[in-house]
């Protein structure tokens, strides 16, 4: 089954229109790809920069926005892998509240080196993390 | 020729990679056509909320990184239009730092009538501001 | 005992010193007020502004920032009634970081009425739930 | 004359009650701080952090609001030095918006050396920048 997370929609979070920023479901995929290492994966994203020096940002994503999020909002987020390729890694994530779909969002991801800035292999114990946790019917590239 | 704005890459926009975290990239898109209403439409974003209780929200989005944004770069964003409807109107933001492209973002948004959070048609006159600036080899649906 | 709620420093709250961008610590003591209100009066704020019209904006601040907060720690924050006034309300926040004081806050607010945006006497049902949970050795106005 | 410089309040810098959300008035202050180094003195905070390793993170701040901030608003902020101590710098941000003052903010910032991120002496040239534009009145430790 999917990793699920949940956050709740903040003050902050709300704009002039009254619905939730959209630049803020971005950052909710964020802080959601950081309890998946931390809660699914027993690695939090903070070591995995601290101690690997490995980090995963985005260089393509879509998104669909389905209902706007309003202030109070409980929020729960599906965060699944579809898929791992040798230097990138392609998450979804499903925000929904109230059992409502509010927004879908992929994003591709590189492994990159923070100590260069560069593109790397997504580690090898990282591979095999992320494979037994492929979103159903998915492969590997 | 396409409508242009400039802003700095500020503190609070990087992240512990040493880049503009991806979502103030959005956000960044967000104030550039805050200053395309303002600034080609003779018509403040604020002023078409308070007085037309009109808007844009985003109904979906694409974006593609291409270099990294870092603390005191200078951002040009070009903003153009790609398409007009007849309730929605397609965007895309093109980032650029030293002349080079940093991302490009293509959003789509709905108007709405902001007192019931609905989709209405865009007003006539927005129309033919948008049409007046259609992006070249562009249509209206 | 004094309410404490807890929060994790996340990936976008750091800036390039590579600690937690100081105005972060203010937003941290606003979700900390607002899980106060949920948690502990059972009222959330999101219902406090939509049913009720009413709101807490700060008019005064100050903060004393001991240590740093940094990616990945824990935060405990203890919110405390120092002062129940007529028309006001001051809050104290302590925020801790593996049992160290992170920062000092206290914030002076404002009762307003949301429909006019203009002080207002705080509700009676909120001074007996705030003169209830009074910081020890400290009065009301 | 004190150094000043002006911003729009954006949309994304509105809370549910329609103003500005009061953190938000604090990150003005750090831009404000940001272009005082990079058009008053010269040298962009970004390359003092980069070259000299140096910063000013708030060790202490105060903040008197006076009016709310509200989407479209053109914010003036006045920057004055009003103390030079061996290892701190204080600050004084006056917010107004339409000649009226929103807020006033006290600053005291810390001079840190960023490898260590530890107190340091104010290097010699910033002491006397600092000095040179000292708040009438004001004197140095």
């Amino acid at each position: 089954m999917a990793f699920r997370t949940r956050l709740q929609v903040r003050f902050s979070d709300i704009d002039p229109a009254g619905v939730v920023y959209f630049p803020r479901f971005l950052h909710y995929c964020h802080t959601a790809m950081e309890d998946f290492f931390a809660d699914e994966l027993g690695m939090s994203y903070a070591r995995l920069f601290a101690e690997h020096r490995c980090g995963f940002p985005a260089v393509h994503l879509e998104t669909d926005f389905r209902r706007p999020l309003r202030y109070g909002d409980a929020v729960e987020i599906e965060v699944e892998i579809v898929k791992v390729g040798r230097t990138s890694v392609t998450w979804r994530y499903t925000l929904r509240a109230a059992d409502e779909i509010a927004a879908e969002v992929e994003i591709v991801t590189a492994c990159i080196d923070l100590d260069r800035f560069r593109a790397r292999v997504v580690p090898d114990w990282l591979v095999r993390a992320f494979e037994a946790r492929l979103a159903p019917g998915l492969g590997i590239d």
